[in-house]
């Protein structure tokens, strides 16, 4: 498998589960929350699909393609450490869908992340809501729930808040 | 269609060609040349692919992924405007397979390098030789060739040499 074939499975597994959890959230009315802007293609297509819902980016700095950028309302700038537990006290656990691509090239530092973001991250979510990750997290009361049908095993992971 | 899907919808007809034209060549020994390492995604997978024939990669600097960066000897540094015209006084008339991912957020900027280069590739390639492009180019005497199925009409090209 080359890694131009892992790349696509990936994408095509993100979006899959983008979609499915769009749809499976759909009667919960709280925010979704986008992890990380990048050139902001996914923040593109959580727009298309996300419809009644604020969509917020939590990003570092932001260096995305001109369609893709948040308006500053909606942007929130700032090391996740800090960020996420004050998006808890201004929101409370009202997240429908979080979303998070840890995408790096290297494997033990998305693990690093995924398990110190892991505790910042449960807490967000509203009863149903759910987390969309490329990586393994590392909840304590979320159950992990099955892909739909074009995801590959192992490229993405959904999380549902009980 | 959000921008995630376009992006997929190239990387999965970008795919789908190079695997189509590398077995349409497979019979002709000539090399296959790649313009633009990138992060070297398509060459690791060109490497797959790819069975008897050299690869050589066409780039102005490298910044590819370890895994998929060409040994010196099969990479041609620099300007292609100068490394394509000496490729052809090197090789003659012999590739077997030429791709090339214009692939930038410009679209006019892409047409006008798919111009300009146009005349540069189409007497590298052999025969029966294929270029599989981003784009569309503007070859005097190469054919169109019918995308695989997998392929997206317009997210791909396919040329073939008489």
């Amino acid at each position: 498998m080359s890694r131009l074939d892992v790349f696509i499975a990936r994408m095509v597994s993100q979006r899959a589960c983008l979609n499915f959890a769009a749809e499976a959230t759909a009667s919960i009315a709280g925010p979704v929350f986008e992890l990380g802007l990048g050139n902001g293609r996914t923040y593109h297509h959580l727009r298309e699909i996300i419809a009644r819902r604020d969509i917020y980016v939590f990003e570092r700095a932001v260096a995305s393609h001109p369609d893709s950028t948040p308006p500053d309302d909606r942007l929130i700038l700032g090391d996740v450490h800090e960020t996420l537990p004050a998006a808890l006290a201004r929101f409370g656990p009202a997240a429908s869908l979080i979303h998070a691509d840890l995408g790096g090239h290297n494997l033990d530092k998305n693990d690093a992340f995924a398990r110190a973001i892991s505790p910042l991250v449960e807490p967000l979510l509203a009863s149903g809501g759910m987390m969309v990750a490329s990586d393994r997290m590392y909840f304590e009361g979320l159950k992990e729930v099955s892909l739909p049908a074009d995801a590959v095993s192992g490229r993405c992971f959904i999380y549902q808040a009980g």
